[in-house]
């Protein structure tokens, strides 16, 4: 890790160049608009008919900007959502990079938004300190941007076009050539990612691919990260009654799928915080020194976090970063019957969940969904894939329906020593005042082990977005600050110094 | 318990009798387009504006029958649903009872509903079993009247005022005097009728309830029951995060609420389906002899109910019956987050449970809440009755928010051997060929125990619903056997012979 001092004068070094170190209000104006415009598309993965018209705007803003845009699209099916791609050759370049955002959103339930989520609204300061909607030109870096995709991840596609702005207008060139990848399907776990980069090495050929996805650290600090984690989903459903029953009549006689599920859910985490299936954290890849230390490095910025969050203590003793370094297991969401107002008397007839395995390197998808499975089984419980039939809950007092959701991703690492993804981080660390930070791998997940099994290219990831951006949740936002400064951090990664 | 030989003759005795034994299709016919023009009024004790367009409806039904109807208020609240009162004075009567019902139902997701909640729609047969619509005036036994209230219990209302319809249509008069109930938030816990009943003792005094509500049992048989469980409900809430967070930034970090709950929830009962709090089961007042030879012959039935509910296994070993005779402890609902396709990757913020408690003579409804509270509480939650501030989440690594809702019923039963009671079971037992069941308590709860603490009056239930009418879930409905043989039943409850 770099000292402050120094850091002071890589920061000193990196404004000596003609590239604005602070954008004018004027552009600041201009790209906010630009923006809004974007983020009024609704971008689920799975509807498509709007995930057209977002890849339909966003390739006439790459035209604007003569980046030779293009749909490149899937052969297999005509509903994937397309990848976005431009280029900018650049002449006498020795190597080639891939920016790569994602244009498509995590779903949403419009009930929970305090605003809809694709009516972008500017807020003085975030909702939970009581910030009220504001004009629409408000560029001070403080203004929260509120709407699904601004921080995760939208916020990539403008800013790395807005920082290809900054070089056209200073007439420099990128130190690389340049490939631009937004995808329309991260959120819906890239299914059809693998395949149209195999179909296509040479358009997607690179020497490193650089993803703006996902926050910055709590503390503000600008990040480098070499990897991420993997992901897979799953749907779990266990039965009680095949029809919901009157609980006065039946309860304590009728079984209760609740409270079925809740031992089942409760049986796969010990006290200690630790997954308890079997076999859990086996397959895990050891890490190298500098990515030790990088962790260690970390671990002094737990503490503000946790007090941020609401939290007496944490899930177990390892730190943020470590728990990175380990696969996880989490309930993204739970359900039977109903609740307040709409509460019934009744023993429900089902009780679901929604578990979120993040994989680490060494884990492969497929044997880790296979061990939810095996303890689930040791539970007790028949499993299937579907609804049962009646003979079947007639047979088995317990039945679970287990579902792996399709999109899977492994994990990825790039090596912390890599030249090219080292003189990246230079450049990162050269456009701030703050020490930067540098860890091995997300605890997020992006299809880095997808690009690596299609083209053998490694990835790092520069992200830009505030760490309190209600990702993936209700009220998604993004602080404009942290707009204003992701140009720089992605002006700085493009006129990167040569690599060693 | 009689034998089958004795209850055909007794049958035959009550058939002598001027009464219709079978009701005519005209009859039929008008008694339903009646039925359905009441169920087209939404009847959630809450809603205050659609309770009083029922209590006027019942109100106007009651006037044509020459009953003195009138809308007994509060006089605390003018939000509280009034109960619709009538009488039918008998020259030379020696005693009285109260026929009582209630308008207002459970509330709804309609959501959830195939048709409308408070569209009433005939149907061939029972939707699990592929029933379609058929025309409004289709009388024949076996087709369901689906809609929220026509079992429980709005079925109640009908019933009891068609019987008197009998009544004068033959021109006799009932054994005892009549007097009316038809209450309207028996579904919210019957907040009021402690006090209404207490304020007008004089127009409430009688010998004995009758109550009709509830199903009757699964086998068909028609029921006498002696008495109610009590009920409680509660809601809880754990927490985790302040926000919900991404499940891949956070996973295995930030402390999941969907696992503390699934765990609090999973230690509150024991591997054999008991209920783990201390001193849950202390208070039980034991039964008498008759009480557990009834019971005992009961438990014949459960196998077929079993197998129609489609359960490989029963959560304990206790009978059906006997299980109505302790406390219960039943998850009425679960949610965190969402699921299916909106769930997203989030360590949700907080998770929620509802419960029901069900009580049996020798409970009290606040001490076994406080079983619950100090379970809780030994389960290492700091726990409060609203949302925690700030301050709490740092200082509290578990907390509960645990509220007990309003609207508390304790048990109440009467002896099997009261004279008044034992003579109306005569004449329901005199009413069907069938053997009928008695019990000395309903699994459900009724307000019993307030006309018990308001009056002094004893009540027995005589139920009428199919005991597939899926009371208090989606998809309510009445069989419209039961409808046309409850009328029967009734029938002969208001003409039952003299008590020993």
């Amino acid at each position: 890790m770099r000292t402050a001092a120094f850091a002071v004068i890589a920061w000193a070094v990196a404004t000596s160049a003609s590239l604005a170190t602070e954008l004018p209000d004027v552009q600041k104006r201009a790209i906010l608009s630009e923006f809004m415009h974007l983020l009024k598309i609704p971008n689920v993965a799975q509807d498509s008919t709007n995930i057209r018209h977002n890849a339909d705007a966003i390739i006439a803003m790459m035209q604007s900007r003569g980046l030779a845009p293009r749909l490149v699209e899937s052969s297999r099916s005509s509903d994937a959502p397309p990848i976005v791609y431009g280029e900018w050759k650049v002449p006498n370049a020795k190597r080639t990079i891939v920016l790569y955002a994602h244009y498509d959103g995590q779903p949403v339930n419009p009930a929970e938004w305090t605003t809809a989520p694709w009516e972008p609204t500017l807020r003085s300061a975030p909702l939970e300190a009581g910030g009220s909607t504001i004009a629409a030109d408000s560029i001070d870096a403080k203004t929260r941007l509120y709407a699904r995709g601004t921080g995760d991840d939208k916020a990539g596609v403008i800013v790395i076009l807005s920082a290809i702005d900054q070089l056209r207008q200073a007439h420099r060139t990128p130190t690389d050539n340049l490939k631009i990848v937004f995808e329309g399907e991260e959120e819906a776990g890239s299914p059809h990612l693998g395949q149209l980069l195999s179909e296509q090495r040479k358009l997607f050929e690179s020497d490193l691919w650089v993803i703006c996805d996902g926050p910055v650290h709590p503390t503000g600090r600008k990040e480098v990260i070499y990897g991420a984690r993997g992901d897979i989903n799953i749907d779990l459903t266990v039965y009680g009654p095949n029809r919901a029953l009157h609980s006065g009549h039946y309860g304590n006689w009728a079984p209760n799928p609740g409270l079925r599920l809740a031992r089942l859910l409760a049986a796969m985490k010990n006290d200690s915080g630790r997954v308890a299936i079997p076999g859990w954290y086996d397959d895990t890849a050891p890490l190298g020194s500098l990515e030790k230390k990088a962790i260690a490095a970390a671990t002094a910025y737990d503490e503000p976090v946790r007090r941020d969050l609401g939290l007496a203590a944490t899930e177990s003793d390892t730190s943020l970063a470590g728990s990175w370094t380990e696969p996880s297991l989490n309930i993204n969401g739970m359900r039977s019957a109903n609740v307040a107002e709409q509460a019934a008397n009744v023993i429900p007839a089902s009780a679901t969940a929604v578990l979120d395995v993040r994989l680490v390197l060494g884990n492969d998808p497929r044997r880790q969904f296979e061990k939810v499975l095996a303890f689930i089984r040791s539970q007790g419980y028949f499993v299937i894939d579907r609804e049962p039939t009646a003979d079947e809950r007639l047979q088995h007092p317990l039945i679970a329906n287990v579902r792996l959701r399709p999109g899977l991703y492994a994990a990825a690492r790039t090596p912390m020593d890599q030249p090219l993804a080292h003189a990246i981080a230079a450049a990162v660390r050269a456009s701030t005042r703050d020490e930067i930070i540098e860890l091995p791998t997300s605890g997020g997940s992006l299809p880095l082990s997808i690009v690596q099994a299609a083209l053998g290219t490694g990835a790092i990831v520069v992200p830009i977005a505030n760490y309190d951006d209600n990702q993936h949740a209700a009220n998604e936002n993004l602080q404009l600050g942290n707009l204003w400064e992701g140009i720089a951090t992605y002006t700085a990664v493009l006129t990167h110094p040569a690599p060693r």
